[in-house]
């Protein structure tokens, strides 16, 4: 491992909880190069919706590939974005009677992020934007600067301005009604709050800790923006593609954001993409005002297209995802009935779940347990507080159910035997 | 083609002058879907150097999917990341004698300016960065900050602060020693000039009108950085990966930046990767300071690796491409000479080549041309006035000599039989 | 009235409500230069707290100007600044046990805001400030970013950034927790707000509406600032120099700021003059590192030095103060059950106090009825909602019950007759 | 002197060169406490350009008090106010054929540069502005931000963005063409700098050390923001009021800026006093939008009001003062030539002059001097390196050289005897 310590940045992280070196990997699992395997509870942080090296998108890839088919377009017509179009509004956009415009922003969230932010100063001519509490859009300047995490916040280097938080949905356990703080500074002329451009918002905080926004809040939330005309923004990059069951996070709610940002999952195979939706009247646009060299991968289109048209053109794996997150439900509830001096909270939503620790550092062991015992998965949340599960949607139950049994071995190393 | 215009943002820029439909591609060609061929001098924007779909990376390319090697592993360790950090240290930093610590920043070019910038700032402490007139380093907000292009700044919809241009070299035709101005301001204690972090720099401004700075301009420049304490970023995405001779634009120049930033060209399929790299003192990250999704896909590693080791071995590629290129200038000169009262310019290094037109409607003009004759090249600089070419490196003496040919054509077109 | 409208910006306010020539002042009336008199409840914004041409204090003025004593002296040593100081020490400072280095800023209150936020920056290394909504601090850059009002911050003409709004006191009629939001953005690591470097706040908002926040909240402040290592500003311009009883508004609660502003009365003679406060281990200046042209208007100090000995080596002013308070907010209250549909509300403490009226616009009116009558006062909140009156604290009972009565008459006029 | 040491911030600078406590003043002499007398060339840093307690000015502030007139009146109309409307009008404006609205910004130079700023932001919608190399405008956040000196700046505690400066007159010793940088990067919409709202510039930089624009560089200047739409903001808080020898410094260039700032010796007095003109058709602020506690002081209008009537109503002042800066000029001049080895250089014009040392040490070591001989001036300039000279417009031709010979002696002293 000398090549690594001694090439690589020390800006590294993933690498030092898992010192493992990865070679393949399938479905849900993963391989390390002594050819011992671990399941991955991880995903790709959200990227692997479809497992790794999903087959049926893995044959449409190499055909595209061994064809000679264009890899590389930038923003030029090509038949795989088309092809790529169609399926999409066809498979997601119709079906929920969703009018979007589409941009290819660039190859990552950041890049949707940004493109979304621009095209909302651009609309309103106004500058700021309002944020929630934990958070988290990317760590390019503009993504950051909506960002909650310190650390990552002071690496910017400048001062991060243009932004002001306010409390995410149960911020304060129930106590206080919904926006009340946010709707009192909109609505007072001497607030001292500069009058937002755009609100952004996940519907799921995955960095932030798995925070699950009630429908209502986010209900609430769209009527508030519409009210004081000012755009709504959801950031589905890591909980859209059908992380919490349905395809975005916020069909749920029923609410139809401004605009929306998708990236992680979008590709189905874990290659760079990213999208920004925005309502047909807001995309105004100059040609090239935003661009960006890797705004065309075909071979992520392809992919693309095929996982939105095998996954997306029935409700087979929304059903699916739904009834597997409330098993993993269950088990975390049991796990926090069963140890209730450890004062344990399930969190999440749909394959999105969370099990939050008191003690913080507890939950960073019964991580490096389970990699001990052949699972991935990682924490979140502001102090790492919370342990974080992200499984690919296509995971079986006999492998779900092996993960959670792990799991339960890992909390009681961790916590004692209840 | 209504799905486009009925579903992508107006945002779509190359689309608007080559309006085919592209479906396939090899090496210099690609192939619409009529099966109508077009020989590419643009090349992906310079993220082509090896041409479409070389077959040798090809090959790699679907052996690594075929054997369900890890596609997406953010900065866990994988055997293709070792692969490549080891053919990138063997062939491409160790006979250069740089010493440099890599950081993967996120998939495009513009992540890989965001880390530079974040990071200088965190070493010096200062928010201030230097760029030129007429430099281009991204679309995200810290990159775009530091960008010149006016349509480009505008779209940010904040105030871009934080940067200061100066003159970029021959900017004054000659007529005023190099940075006699950006050296009085650093030397006054009451120029106004914030005290910079950085300064960023192409070593030949391909947006900016394919402007090549000279050798001993670059020198002057990292001299003054070294004088005043500032950090100096090269900015290698566009030029770097051998577009102008050797791998990095600046090893002519004989200077060793702070910091590296590389991108387009550098995975050699043109799939999106991204590097920063730093002097080892510089790497003083935490561990997760800068981070993102897509800063590990192995795909690209291989492609990369095998590029590197094909390409890079040895000098053949830098001695073709400077040949190449000697090609390109003789034509483009002869061009010069031929319309004289036209006032064209020929300008660039390598295979970054472009002519300059007075009348700028005229390079438009000669592109337009070109794609009717089945030829695609853009323009650049700050009025469209520079026909802009970047072949594939890989391409052929005689596929270049009939691009030439054609452009032969398309001059006299516009501007008449000279 | 030619000239006004001909030669004077239309930015000018007040004289659009007072449209009389004002020629003569005396205690607590205004003459205009037809000889008809007004009761003054305004004092200059609350600069005039000893009343118009203070006899005790013309006396001083004149024999200084009289004797050809130093006016302008920017920091230079004068026996003026000399005998100010020990007067200001020894009545102010060291009965109240307050240990202050003295900052002389510049003329007026901005200046003494823009020196305090540029200390506690240098201080802590820390950009950003929390200010409070309906907070107002003044017209300059830095001043205005930390004031509430939309109309005024939009004047700036660039984002005011560096600062985020938190909940007055009684922001939400005590429904919620002092410092609920505020405590908890400070401790959650990943809420987005940037650590602040101070907070800036008014004991009782004057423009803001006549706030007067309780003791309890301001202790309160005062111990989460402590908790959090932020620096605590007091903007005492408006409501110091014995406005609410005390000299410092902030001594009813006890807390000790480390730094306060003073500016309006303190010359007592409604001559330009502003003082920072900053404790003894902030003062961290440079020589030179603040500066000004109107640091040391001697005229002002004389005044200044002599009203501090006449109306602050014992507390006759502090009681008067107190009990004309309660005298006006007895008839305010009285007006409030008078008029119970009306939806009144009586506001402030000490000598400040305000009418709250449910419709806005009333409170304007009854303004104008009043000058009508002969009184002179304005109104302030953030729809000038509140009817404020500021009398001279040597206002007789006799002008203030007239004054009242006046009130009374004009609150009946517009109210009909409760 | 130890309640200034104990009370008195580090902040303080000019007490540090003369450790004098100054008592009373007359003409251009100054006594301190001890009866000791010296010769003022320093003048309240050009606030005192009709000299101290100037007799004429004396009684007519003497009387407005006595007479209880007025004195503190916000933007209320007074007979005062109009008084000092007609003089500035009828005496400043009309003879020079000058159409401005006058906007009283507040009770100093600093307010008059933030209202300026303010309103040429607003008129544009741009937010950036262009200023000079080593000018100084102020200390408030907006002004200091178009402010040189690094030490200054660096007191802001954030980082001051949205200017860029450009070299002032004869940066380069006459080597560029003036403004062959500033026009090209406005023309190139490729530069990277923002299209600025207004440049601000000092006719004579008398903090950056006494550097005096030659007028055909004003009117370069002057017509490239015509052309360009760019305000053009003239400083004149320094220069202004006949210090150069015209009322405005920029007569003598023939221009005529859109806006201009005065304050210093606008009051005659040494009272704190400020205007921001502007063209008629620029005034475009909403009523209040612009405010502040001091912009009515009428005893300064009524000292402003009588200096302009005594002083400006005919050019005997105009006069006297050229012919007193070609009596220094000549001195000075005298000086370079009989230290060819010091590298002297005479710098300034009409009663603002300066005398630069290549040893920057050299001029404080000559200020140092003059003090122990009873002759008060201070050093500017970027290093120090300039011996400034500001000695009141009314100084006898007598007191003129008395203080002239001084400074030979001073010269001698510490540079030998030539």
């Amino acid at each position: 491992m000398t090549i690594f310590s001694e090439l690589e940045s020390q800006v590294r992280s993933y690498s030092r909880s898992w010192p493992a070196v990865f070679d393949r990997a399938q479905g849900s699992w993963m391989f390390d190069e002594d050819g011992k395997k671990y399941l991955d509870f991880f995903a790709g942080a959200g990227a692997l919706n479809y497992g790794h090296n999903n087959p049926h998108l893995k044959k449409v890839l190499i055909d595209y590939l061994s064809d000679d088919r264009v890899v590389h377009s930038l923003d030029m017509f090509t038949t795989a974005r088309r092809d790529f179009l169609e399926a999409f509004s066809k498979n997601v956009l119709e079906p929920r009677d969703l009018d979007y415009k589409v941009v290819f922003p660039g190859p990552g969230g950041a890049n949707a992020v940004e493109a979304a932010l621009k095209l909302a100063r651009k609309i309103t001519g106004r500058e700021s934007v309002v944020n929630f509490t934990n958070g988290f859009h990317g760590m390019t300047l503009g993504a950051l600067s909506v960002t909650g995490n310190s650390m990552k916040r002071g690496g910017a280097g400048i001062p991060l301005v243009h932004a002001t938080p306010m409390p995410y949905d149960d911020y304060f356990e129930g106590e206080y009604p919904d926006f009340f703080y946010f709707e009192r500074l909109l609505t007072d002329m001497g607030s001292g709050l500069n009058q937002p451009a755009a609100v952004i918002v996940e519907s799921v905080q995955g960095e932030g800790g798995m925070n699950a926004a009630r429908a209502e809040w986010l209900r609430n939330l769209a009527e508030l923006c519409k009210k004081h005309e000012i755009l709504l923004i959801v950031d589905d990059i890591q909980m859209g593609c059908g992380r919490t069951g349905g395809f975005f996070s916020f069909e749920e709610a029923g609410i139809v954001p401004d605009m929306v940002t998708l990236s992680k999952s979008i590709s189905g195979y874990g290659l760079p993409m990213a999208l920004t939706l925005v309502r047909p009247e807001l995309d105004i646009w100059e040609p090239g005002e935003h661009n960006g060299t890797f705004r065309g991968i075909s071979p992520a289109f392809a992919t693309s297209a095929e996982a939105i048209r095998r996954y997306w053109s029935d409700d087979t794996l929304e059903r699916s995802t739904v009834a597997k997150g409330m098993l993993v439900e269950s088990r975390f509830n049991a796990l926090v009935a069963a140890y209730p001096e450890a004062g344990l909270t399930a969190k999440g939503r749909g394959l999105a779940r969370g099990l939050q620790f008191t003690d913080a550092q507890q939950a960073g062991q019964v991580c490096a347990e389970a990699y001990q015992r052949g699972l991935l998965m990682e924490t979140s949340g502001p102090d790492s507080e919370v342990m974080k599960i992200l499984p690919a949607l296509t995971i079986t139950d006999e492998e779900l159910t092996h993960g959670l049994d792990i799991i339960d071995q890992c909390v009681a190393a961790v916590l004692g035997n209840g």
